[in-house]
């Protein structure tokens, strides 16, 4: 019945190389499928190293050109027969990557480890959501409160990184938060600590500019790092923020290395360390601090079971508000415009309003 | 009464230089402390770095000469007017470290980062346990079973080490667990996971003539490494011993860069690493490794809450076995050279027998 | 192609009425799932409860009779086209509920606690496995290893509904555990009570035949109590076995309210208490105990993540052994009378033989 | 020096039998220790059960009359010669019991289970802190933020047992939270339940101007149940809050029978319930319903490590107001008006002043 529709689609096919192309439109096979016609897609660091790099770990293969997007929202465009949860025209938010849901790690509660994952924009074969319509199982579909809107719903997609960062280090009442940097991730990271009930939550980012948005959006303080060694720097943090003994918790979100390392000594003895940023795969590491402060560190992948629900809850109890956080838009058409801008470090999200026709 | 007693010392006051002197006798002041007459004194790898370098972290100061030691056994010589859970006679191991009991991680369950610590052998003001007679709270002491003899208690220290790394691991029924090093308390780390129901216990170590003890004392299986980079070694290991997703925990208890990197490579999505050995402060490490998979890293320090009880329960139910770990004996007089045997890698767990007269 | 095979089946329409039938032949319709010739069917409390009640919670609709069983093992019949981990020969124990894998509980590790769970033989449309024929997803099979044999793997369930207890009691290393009830699940508690490192495993029963079997089997120690007030019972257990303070753990496997009782006055302050047994719904309690000791009390639900790998494990690694436990078998005609010998109290684990031709 | 203060006190020998005497002035033997001039005392239910009864399981033996009190603030007096953390002058909040901190559950992080706990009033022979001097160590008084006055400070006392009871629950973000009863207890139950982040926070109470109370305080809902019976008031509680699947948490700060068991029957499967309130040491109990659930049922006693902390924390940063809850002073002589007060339910906190002269 739909199945002649057209899906323009961006694709990638290396470094560089991108473009709008046609895709087959998504006709629903499982009867728990939802179609949804995308409405915008954000701009997030992962992208710019596709469009720079051609991947991260997994590179595109250039034979298989690949649509890229894994942030999006959109409205339900077609459902399958079993759905009973979502009806055609809903607002959406999009949990862009669905797992095996039959393995040890989906049975026990850590579906993002699931080895079978298939994640929007994942080389070699997971298509993206930059295209007009993607398919997905209804159950990675959330839907919008009436008074958030799909620009908004875009934003959900990192909040639930923000909320998994938070829920692995088990920010609780009444703790000290460092985050390091300030871009959408450190940010929401900031909002979600303080709907904890963090006490003091302290951003930390070479940018001036971003720690002064930082403390109007979230942050109850902030510091701007010299070129001090990490030591140094985590010294004049506890100074400036009365953290005699250490801060309770890190979330690392720039994958910098002297960010790092200066989350190691910043924080006290038995504290939290998340490392939520992606950068050189190998660095340097302060690791007998690690042990005689008997400190946790935990790596951090997208999320998993209950992330996205809370990330809607904070929404919709107006906890927090993601609006401020979106800097620009671009049509479908100037995607690579986007990608460029973020590249750049202009604006905190960027987004692409999905094709029109 | 007793005070005339006199109580012959061992002294370190700087790298290489040590020497037997003589201490006052430690008089009860606290109702709850008891003394001990020292029976045994381990030789530990911290030992060492304060024999070639004068302390770890803390250095001696020339101006106040330590007494050295901190795993021992003894008997109980004197006791406090409260003491009710030791009489004189006892044989006991000793827990080397009291807290403050008035801190909040005294109270809240993790003593073993009380900022008060007073641990044996610390720089610059807390004595050790290779003396004649040693002073603690009876709490730190623990009455060794019938059948386990004095020389056998001086392990229960190292044996508390491995029960607080395995606790940090939660090593569990079925589980595969990788040690690296098979030294002391590598070799105990493995009979440890073995008393809490690990399946595979891989021992990694350069020295095969170790890796032939750690088989016999507690490991299922055994890796010598080449000179390869961290992740070959890793997936030679995984291939070697059918572990495809990789291993549940690594217990790391070396220090050795190129051990910890290897650790984190052959470790399954969400496994559990644990930093048992002190080694360089700053290494090259696999960041970016640690979040995709993400995995748990604790650092860990000494131990903490109920090791003791468990590591002696270990021995009275006869699940571990410690005394093929003691590999020589010496006389007080003699420190050094149990301090060199152990420098030159001669031997697991060499002993000092405490001054006899 | 295999369609025409016939399904002869056992059918309750109410209490003790009951006969053999037909049902079709399950045919696959999901790519994953499997058919399975059932081998042999075991015999649960719960059965007797349908057998002379009619139902627990739920009750067969006499309208809708309704097939019984969900104790199973048998061999792989036929598989879906998307099956790879089992092949047609296979022999497996049978994980007889099925989540809808698509809710929070599921996604969250608590499949047990699926809305939408399809349970063998629980009215009022999910048929059982006392059939000849089967139908399941692929991954609730377990491949049985080698040397278990198709009766032996029977008992999987039950090890499974224990493992599943003493994971929510979180039994450890050194613990005391008292186990009220020395039937099948009682029994099976006491042996992963022993594979999880429990100190003293004490059963509890009123039938002295049955103490000494626990005796044989797993238990440490037991206890037979007279017609004495709960308080009494659990003072007598602690002076009989040396639990000055009272036991870590208690496993309530009888669902009987003196035995509850019981349980709650025999634990130490801080300790866990799981109710696996069901009895009457409503008993008398002391409340004010749970409250001043700061128990931890526990319903307990089957089994969910990872229960039955750890089940294999136990029968894999020789820590378990269930084939102990089996007392009879019947043939598939006389189901009734294996069900007749439970209720009676007549061996621990009666096995009917599924359908031969 | 000071020692020759008199120290006027409250002593109850037996059910009704109450009077102002005098006691030794309580000088420092510890060096840890400091002498407090009571401010005002808080009068608690389980006062009026020793004033009715003599006791609750303990009571007051009539030949060793016993100090009251265990609800109180005041200013340091003296301090002992190590004390370092308060002056003379300081203002606290007081926490009346001090462990042994030398048993294991002292070290693991549950002093509260300490079986050595000195408590006020406590009998036979721990004396309250219904005098003009009262004599603790350092670490259990908490010095009051500057702007919360010490006729607020005797609050901390509750709002510490209010977050125990929300820790035990680990209330979070998000959750919808039932609470029974609507006293000091019910109503900061409530208070800290906000202050985690639930969503929904329901009071049930059969006083409605209790109920009124508690929704300007803290809860977002409330309910007054009939004469129904548990599982039907669960479901109007369900019915009228949206609680499809039931609640996450219950608080129960009642002891009532009917209240624990519409509690029961009120939660969602895998939920968790607390029993907070004390009442008639028996009670009917749908325990059928606890496992089918598999809900985790808790006992709750007094307070322990980083309670009074958290509770100082949500004063200080102003999360929850105490002082609504005040409702009536009287002065020391007038002791027992204020307990008669609060036996007949009038005033939720009635407070005694300390001894003027």
């Amino acid at each position: 019945m739909v199945s002649v529709e057209k899906n323009p689609s961006l694709f990638l096919s290396g470094p560089g190389n991108a473009w709008v192309g046609e895709s087959p439109y998504p006709s629903i096979t499982e009867e728990h499928d939802v179609i949804i016609r995308i409405a915008y897609v954000g701009v997030c660091g992962s992208d710019i190293s596709f469009w720079t790099k051609g991947g991260i770990s997994a590179k595109v293969d250039a034979s298989r050109p690949l649509i890229m997007g894994h942030e999006a929202s959109g409205t339900i465009h077609e459902i399958g027969s079993a759905v009973s949860s979502l009806n055609v025209g809903d607002k959406v938010a999009i949990e862009p990557g669905v797992p095996c849901r039959r393995c040890l790690p989906c049975k026990a509660g850590q579906y993002n480890l699931c080895p079978k994952m298939v994640f929007a924009a994942s080389p070699p074969f997971s298509h993206g959501t930059l295209a007009k319509y993607f398919k997905i199982a209804e159950d990675f579909c959330y839907k919008l409160p009436s008074f958030v809107s799909l620009e908004e719903g875009v934003l959900v997609e990192p909040l639930a990184v923000a909320m998994h960062v938070c829920r692995l280090a088990d920010i609780r009442l009444g703790q000290d938060v460092i985050i390091f940097g300030s871009g959408t991730i450190g940010l929401l990271c900031a909002a979600v600590s303080k709907a904890l009930g963090a006490q003091q939550i302290i951003s930390v980012d070479v940018n001036a500019s971003r720690l002064e948005f930082a403390r109007k959006f979230a942050a109850t303080g902030t510091f701007q790092p010299d070129n001090d060694s990490s030591e140094t720097i985590a010294g004049k943090i506890k100074e400036a923020h009365n953290l005699d003994g250490g801060a309770d918790a890190v979330l690392e979100a720039t994958g910098v290395e002297v960010c790092i390392s200066t989350g190691i000594h910043v924080l006290k003895k038995g504290g939290t360390f998340i490392q939520a940023g992606l950068g050189n795969p190998g660095i340097q590491f302060p690791i007998t601090t690690l042990s005689e402060k008997e400190i946790t560190m935990k790596g951090c992948f997208r999320y998993s079971a209950g992330d996205y629900e809370l990330a809607l809850h904070l929404l919709e109890s107006k906890r927090v508000s993601v609006k401020e956080l979106i800097s620009s838009f671009v049509d479908f058409e100037h995607t690579t415009d986007a990608w460029e801008r973020t590249r750049k470090g202009d604006g905190i999200k960027n987004l692409i309003r999905g094709p029109q026709n």
